[in-house]
């Protein structure tokens, strides 16, 4: 932040109900999570952007080896000839690949994807890697950046090279293969609610919404405060797509070989674009607890007074010990009411303030992020005060933004009501299952089919759009 | 591992005085660290050698937030002006450079480097970041791929792609820049010992051996068994020699525009290279306990008899919980004999066998993978015998990798001395510090000058190579 603009910093960011997308662009920018580049549609993670994708990493990660998953790192290059071994699949990534055709001063032979995704460079190691049935299941993941040259990009949401990871499984059967691909459906769906307060839809794409070359697609499918949604994650089942053109065989327990059957599944640093869209408000971004870089900041009140400081520092010792993650503000030539400010922008979830009538009552003063609510902690039990406060705001940031998603979802029986309700929210809504349908929706409203969730309990015999018999419940919004 | 070769496997390790070089690549392979990939000097890190490298991550990003450094996430691709702006630093690199110049159907206007390093986004981003003496200084670190088109490659040693950290900072002074690229050689000397086991010298090196755009730069030498040198990392001081050319500048105290002076530092999956060459013996792998996947190797003896397995179940939560890295291999189609043999090549620290009459005795027996001594362990107080061992393995591990690397380092005093010392270790000469003569004893000896101790008390008048006044303690030695 510049120096004198310090009144006035606050102001700067759009009304949300003013212009939604000007408003995400002045809360990115002024929270210092990234930065533009020279390089066209790239980003850079600056510190405070960085830590929050460190820490959704960390977390995603104990939940993948929890449910049987290793790392490993593959070659960030790709031979065209692997991309063009699965036709739907070079058809969905070729026109937004970015290629190598010259290295060590010379021409290259054949030009190198940087890869859009690593589906075909897994293939063709699991073909070297498995022979037997004993060798099955491979459950890997790795962690990567990875190269679509988007025409449009926004911050998070849409780069040139994003943060992620991908999951690449292959089975022995197919049953096996599915249960894969809704066991980490489940994961994405139970991080984003439980991790990120951001609660998800849960369901299975339609066959033009899914991945070039899966057999399904599933997704979790947020709503931001604009009504639109978010893919947050999505989970593929290939089948053998890719193991009879990549010829990934086994040896089963009968001796005969065997294709296997595979998945895939990615969640990106789009996620951090959720929460800022999920919970961010006028002051700027909000923070569930499990994921901020700093969950509590504590500010010095009067810090030129005696013990302040000194009762600050162990405030901090103190926190830091119980393993909060707490940053003691003391620069001098701030004032308080900047303080506040900036740290509201960054959107840590709790604020300390020390000063001398506090201790002198042995508390501190606190303000939650999420409600503003304020209040005072007994220094003797700060621990446990901060601990369930951080508790509260973690459950009460989710349970603002379900109801939210609850208010803004409707059941919708007809094409009037279908294109209203995506205006502000997700619209619930019978299909007949038609590709014709659903592009006919996205011409007439910009929304397109998000998810179909498992519950498929009809409310109504006919489909939306065209009035013919309905085979399926599924949801329709405009996206991001 | 291929079924049928079951008795065989581990005979099939080239011995290390019978061709060194063959054994390294037969224990890279055979342990299951790597693959070689279709793409050229492109290799997969798998899930056990891709383990070894996030232990390495952890271990050294802790050190790096308590040295004070934050992380970020910098573009992949660099585009050919910024690269060209320093002009030693673009000499070093031109050569091995991989470049994108198709995007998204189109050929490119400017080429785009995929990062051979990013002294130069780094650069044009600080150029970005920083106004004034208040901002100072940045300390900034980020974990990537990058990319370098080599002629020859060997695993880890030296790969087309490889994965490393690189730390870049900027400073008001010159004084703070000095200081935090010796702060880093330290936290790289005391990472390598105390981590990996790996002894190593750390100094100065020539000017013939710094960084491309450097003032200084300090390396970490460590000795593999072939006596043959290995950097392990390297620390540079850049001075002003960037900050001129992007023009990062910042307003001091005083109010007035003045340079940042800058460092950076790395390193990468090589150090997997100097842990197997360091440690490493006719059996494969040796893992120091504080990098290993798994520390303790718990195998069944006589696995149906009634409370083996039961036993080895309840040994494995224990050991678990107490926060040791633990494998249980209740494999059953495999001998005893067999598990052995791969967990010792695997190089796993502390195998615990448990069968019938270990558990009659209330013991469990282990074998010390560093000094395979054998020996057993009171069962009701294991997690504290268990780290005990781990422990001493760790330190004995260093003390005998220190002990070689004493053994085959010696003072020379003239170009005899040194040819012959250089055939087995490292010699210690004092130089004139002239290009011509490190030229020469290239040339002669094929060894390179490693570095110049920070002591460099003299131990004689005359340089080794010319007989001229000697000026410098240095370290020559041939190199990976």
């Amino acid at each position: 932040m510049a120096k004198g603009k310090e009144q006035a910093f606050v102001q700067h960011i759009t009304p949300r109900d003013e212009n939604f997308s000007q408003w995400y662009t002045d809360v990115v920018r002024m929270a210092d999570l990234m930065d533009y580049t020279p390089v066209r549609g790239c980003i850079a993670l600056k510190p405070y952007g960085n830590r929050i994708w460190e820490l959704i990493r960390e977390e995603l990660d104990r939940r993948f080896k929890e449910t049987g998953h290793e790392n490993v790192s593959m070659p960030m290059l790709i031979p065209e000839s692997l991309l063009l071994k699965e036709a739907e699949h070079v058809e969905g990534f070729a026109p937004e690949v970015a290629w190598v055709t010259q290295g060590g001063g010379e021409v290259l032979q054949e030009r190198l994807a940087i890869r859009p995704t690593s589906e075909t460079m897994f293939c063709t190691m699991f073909a070297q890697w498995v022979q037997s049935w004993r060798d099955l299941p491979m459950k890997y993941n790795q962690w990567c950046s990875v190269m679509r040259w988007e025409k449009t990009t926004r911050p998070f949401l849409r780069t040139a090279e994003f943060w992620w990871q991908e999951g690449h499984t292959i089975h022995a059967t197919a049953e096996e293969a599915q249960e894969e691909t809704l066991l980490m459906l489940e994961v994405y769906r139970s991080f984003c609610e439980d991790v990120l307060a951001v609660p998800v839809f849960s369901g299975q794409k339609s066959d033009k919404e899914k991945f070039a070359g899966a057999r399904a697609t599933y997704s979790v499918e947020a709503m931001m405060q604009d009504g639109k949604a978010l893919q947050a994650g999505t989970t593929h089942n290939f089948g053998t797509n890719f193991s009879v053109p990549f010829n990934i065989q086994y040896q089963n327990k009968e001796g005969e070989l065997a294709y296997v059957h595979e998945t895939s599944w990615g969640m990106s640093t789009r996620l951090i674009g959720a929460i800022i869209m999920t919970h961010g408000d006028e002051r700027g971004l909000k923070l569930p607890p499990a994921i901020a870089p700093f969950q509590v900041v504590i500010l010095p009140i009067a810090a030129h007074k005696g013990g302040v400081m000194e009762k600050c520092g162990e405030v901090f010792d103190l926190l830091k010990q119980a393993g909060i993650r707490v940053k003691l503000d003391d620069r001098d030539h701030l004032s308080p009411g900047w303080k506040f400010n900036e740290w509201e922008l960054k959107g840590v979830p709790l604020r300390l303030e020390i000063g001398p009538r506090d201790i002198e009552n042995g508390v501190a003063s606190y303000m939650r992020r999420d409600s503003f609510e304020k209040g005072t902690l007994q220094l003797d039990d700060l621990t446990s005060g901060v601990k369930t406060l951080l508790e509260g705001i973690q459950q009460g940031m989710f349970d603002l933004a379900d109801a939210f998603k609850v208010e803004r979802t409707q059941d919708v029986s007809n094409m009037e009501e279908l294109t209203a309700q995506v205006q502000v929210g997700y619209a619930r809504a019978m299909w007949c299952g038609n590709r014709a349908c659903e592009d006919k929706i996205k011409d007439e409203t910009s929304a397109t089919s998000r998810n179909m969730p498992f519950d498929q309990t009809p409310f109504g015999d006919s489909c939306v759009c065209c009035g013919e018999k309905a085979r399926k419940v599924m949801y329709f919004a405009k996206a991001y």
